[in-house]
Order: structure tokens, then C-alpha cells, then sequence
């Protein structure tokens, strides 16, 4: 089988994710891990996998057929991914929804320099839920899309509440309302913000000393994070937390809620949901299907800045058109 | 805005689905409808709207740009999605699976000749069904794909039924087992037969002196459509059946089960369902989606026939990829 050779560049979480992808999938081969810092002290599970200084990471452009980018949207993929598209074909998980049209201009600008293809905010959200939202507007112009979040860890959250004097570990789940998600199956349509439509749940450790009532009232009152939302504190000790609360489950839901017939009169919901144990090992599995189809849209003559949204199911699957549209059309 | 403009091809329950869709889609004008019976016998929702002959749609080679063909899988769309393809660009819903790859190269063949696009096998299964199953094979290789249909009207079925000497009127739903449903979900993974995934529930108005029993025990028995189904079936009056089994229902689940990890030890699900008042009109909803796609497509130089597995979700969406990725992705 002719195989598809990647690199990982940025070994945390989803690049041990892309790991574990490419040792389940026969026709990716990991050539190398790049990271920014020292290589001897990042152990993959595979120990014969280079791991090489992001510095030299240019000594690599005939090697790589596809870069995969496993960096942060805040700081490392806007200028992270511009910089390594004019030298490899891409693919990243820039997740920050409001600075996508930036991220796209500045990733194509350098992808066209380089005559590379990039495929920028690859995941499940943004990614297979952004599928699921724009197939439910074409196939059902007249309705409302919902978004729902979890029942999963939000490390953005987590992070937050580490923040808190006093605050030794943390974790937050997303918890999707469930009578809001029967509303918005329903057909008697409501609008609905994120704060309605979730609950959050933050089990939390604290430092010797911290005051439970002060971090909980910091916590449930912080803007942008937590106030408006329904939010419950649990005080666990470092023991329970390192029991249960170790790993990143996440997933979630996307309906579409519409209406068909002359005159509407019918209803017609479509809903895509995740239920995943562990977010970035998905995340990555989904990475590892795009650059396929990157390594052969490149192939094809195909240059500059894409999303998932102008990729053909097809070129995502390792079998031939014969076999798909025998199988699973 | 630029308008595409589509024919129908067969005014049954779909092709009338196709003119509902035609009526609330702002790019879309429904040109004419053609049909093999008496035009005047044909009555439109939009009566301004022309019925032509089906023996003079050559004579509207420039008029249409896509024609969508409403014809039967089994008698129909086997020859008229060929015919038709070398004087148009056409989108079908050919649905019988096992016989996909033949009817692909007939249709191949003829459009390639014509320099046409064809797009068979749409609608929701095949079609969107279709890409949830590649989707996720491609996401979670290693795994397995459950597909369940229902609750929802079986036309198939409820036509069988009518066969039967001594039944005036019948409906049959199909109806999947809610603990298969949730055993497809579980991590524990089996594989079931559709006899395991569906119970039938039928409807019966019976002629007068006609044996019930008689009639219940020629449809559980019946090969192929109830043997070995778990099957109920209820007489009813005319009038019960007229008040509440007229309408056509449907819907469906499509479930990924698959693992992801070093040692493939994390489990994740997939899940894409539909709930529909109307299947034909949400069919037709499809339909008119992808005929979009291949009005784009043909106009960027592609012939020859494809399926939904060709099509980048962008083509299917009346807004721009800016917007697209402003506020879907």
C-alpha cells in the first residue's frame, strides 16, 4: 500500500492522539515528532519515531507528505501554521470560531506562496459538527441549528479555575441541559443561549488553607467562564480527583430543526451526536482522515487554504470509489 | 441571484416533494414537470407551472439545467436515469443497494457520452445515511456500523401487504428495538441481523367477509418482507385508517461504534439520525441540494456520474465560502 508519510508537530495531548491514530491506520506512516522543546525529554510511545528540535524542522520538507499541526489556537497556530505551510502540506485545529476568516486569509496567503494545501480548523468542533451544520441549513433551509457541549471536560475551563488562589487541581465538565435538547428536537422552536442550553460541574482540589466558600464564589462568578451559568462546586481531595478525574471524555450534539411541504406545514429534525472517552485521541483519529485527503487534493493540483467543507467524502477514505459506492453508499 | 433551473421528472409523492422544495429555495426555479400520463391529468401545486409529455423532454435540452428524476428504483430509474442523462444533467434516488454498481456504469456511460454530470442515489439512505457510515469508517476505522430505519412508513412493506386477497388498504411501520439501539451504542459490541434491529407493526383494513387470521398468518410469513421478523398486525376501519395512516413518517439511525488509543482501549460513538414528518418531501429536500452541487460541478468541467461521496458539503450551499466559513465552520 503506497503510504501517506506525516509529521507531528507539538507532542501534548492530540500529538500523542495523532500517534495512536497513525499506528491504527495502515496507509499513514509517522516519519517524525517536532517539538519546540529539548527532543530528548519527549517519549513517544513508539521510542524508533525521530523526534527532532522544531528548529531544524525545514531539513524535513521532502520527508513529510503532511505536516499535522497539534499546537494551541491562542498563541501557537496563528503564526505556527502560516510558517509551516509555505514549506509542507497542513493540517490544524485552529478551534478560536470569531478569528477562523483571519486565520483562513493568512494560512492561504503562505500555503499559495509554498504551493502547498492547508486545511485549517479540522476536529469535531470545528469539524464534523461544522459538516453537521451546514448539511442541516442545505438540506432544510428553513429552520434552527442548536450546537450542545458535552457531557465533557472543558480544559479551557479547567485551566480558568487552576488560576484561583487557593486552588491546588481542577476539572470542569459541560453538561448539556436535557430538557433543552428536547426542546430543540421539538417543533414548537425556541431560541437558546449557551447559558440555557448547559450546566457546569467543576470538581475541584484545594491548597491547604484556601477557603472553600471564597474560591467557589470566585469560580460560579466569573465573567466570560461561569457567571450566568448554572455552575455546581465539588471540593474532592487530590486522591479522588486522581481517581476519577484524570481523563478527557467530551462530545456532544448538533439537531437541526426544520420544516418541508408546501407550506412548512411538516416537521423535520436531523441530529449528529459524539459520545467520546477521550477527546483528543477523536480529535486526532479526525485529523488523520483529513490529511489523507490533503495528501491527495495536493496531488491533484489543488493549492492554498481549505476547510472541511471543500473536501469530498471520498478522498477521506483509504478504499477505492468502487468499494465505497459497493459498501457503504 | 443566479437561478438553477431544474425539471421534475415523475410527479408522484416525490416529485411533488421536489415542487415544495423548488418553492421555498430562493435559487432554485422549477421550469416544468414532465410525466407519462395525460399532462392535463396532472395537477401541480403552482398550477403556472408547465406538465409536459415525457415523449418531447428532448425539446427541453436548453431549458433545464438539472433534472431531477422521480421514477420507481425498480422499473423506472433503471433505464430513464441513462436515457435521461444523455440530454441532462440529472440527480436520481436509486435505492436498490445491491444493484448500485451496475446502474453507476449504465449512468456513467450515458452521461459521459452526453457531457452531462448524473448524481444517482441520493436522498437519505442512500445519501445522507451514506455519509454518516463513510464518515465514520474513515474517523474510526477500527469498528462497527449499525443502521436502523424508523420508526417510519415502509412503502415496500405496506405494498406487499396489499397483494394479499382479502386486504383493501394497508401500513406497515418499521420500528427499531430500543435495546438494540442502546446495546449499538455500548461498548460492548455485537453484531445484530436487521430481524434483531426492527419489529414491524402493520395496519390492515380488511375486505368484507375476508378471514383475519388468514391474513395475518400470509403477511408473518411472507419471505423476505416479515419472516422472521417479530410482526404485529392490527385491523382497523377505513375510517381509523384514513385518520391516522395517511401521512408517510420516517427517520432512521446511523451508529459508529469504534475505539481509539495506543492499545485501542478508549471507546467513541458516532450518531447521526433523522426524524421526519414527511419522507418524501425530505427526500426531496436532498434532492434539490445536490442538484445544486452538480449545476456547480458541470459548470467547473466535471461529466460523467457520481454519487454523494464526490460532492465538497461546500456545493451543497446557496451561500458563499466566506459565509460558510464565517459562521459554520
Amino acid at each position: 500500500m503506497n503510504q501517506i508519510r506525516i509529521g507531528i508537530f507539538g507532542y501534548g495531548n492530540l500529538g500523542r492522539g495523532v500517534e495512536c491514530a497513525a499506528m491504527h491506520t495502515d496507509d499513514i506512516s509517522l516519519r517524525a515528532v517536532f517539538t519546540r522543546r529539548d527532543p530528548a525529554a519527549v517519549k513517544l510511545i513508539n521510542p524508533d519515531i525521530p523526534v527532532v528540535s522544531s528548529s531544524e524542522v525545514a531539513a524535513w520538507k521532502d520527508e513529510i507528505d503532511v505536516m499535522i499541526i497539534c499546537g494551541g489556537s491562542a498563541k501557537d497556530l496563528p503564526t505556527m501554521t502560516p510558517q509551516l505551510a509555505q514549506m509542507f502540506c497542513v493540517v490544524d485545529s485552529f478551534d478560536t470560531h470569531a478569528n477562523i476568516p483571519e486565520h483562513f486569509a493568512r494560512v492561504n496567503d503562505a500555503a499559495q506562496q509554498g504551493k502547498h494545501l492547508a486545511l485549517i480548523s479540522c476536529g469535531w468542533d470545528p469539524g464534523l459538527f461544522s459538516l453537521a451544520r451546514i448539511l442541516g441549513e442545505c438540506v432544510l433551509p428553513q429552520g434552527s441549528t442548536y450546537t450542545f457541549w458535552g457531557k465533557g471536560v472543558s480544559q479551557g475551563h479547567s485551566d480558568a479555575i487552576r488560576q484561583i488562589p487557593g486552588v491546588a487541581d481542577a476539572r470542569q465538565y459541560t453538561i448539556p441541559r436535557e430538557e433543552i435538547l428536547e426542546a430543540a428536537r421539538s417543533s414548537d422552536r425556541h431560541e437558546f443561549t449557551a447559558q440555557q442550553m448547559h450546566t457546569r460541574e467543576c470538581f475541584v482540589v484545594l491548597k491547604p488553607d484556601a477557603d472553600p466558600d471564597t474560591v467557589r464564589n470566585e469560580i460560579v462568578t466569573m465573567p466570560n467562564y461561569f457567571a450566568g451559568y448554572d455552575t455546581t462546586v465539588h471540593f474532592i481531595s487530590q486522591e479522588e480527583f486522581d481517581r476519577d478525574h484524570r481523563t478527557f471524555p467530551h462530545g456532544g450534539t448538533v439537531i437541526r430543526n426544520g420544516n418541508t411541504g408546501a407550506d412548512l406545514e411538516n416537521h423535520a429534525t436531523i441530529e449528529f451526536s459524539l459520545n467520546l472517552d477521550s477527546n483528543p485521541e477523536f480529535t486526532a483519529r479526525v485529523l488523520v482522515a483529513y490529511a489523507r485527503a490533503v495528501y491527495r487534493m495536493h496531488n491533484r493540483g489543488r493549492n492554498g487554504c481549505i476547510s472541511v467543507f471543500d473536501v469530498a467524502p471520498a478522498d477521506l477514505s483509504p478504499s477505492s470509489p468502487e468499494e465505497l459506492r459497493a459498501h457503504l453508499l
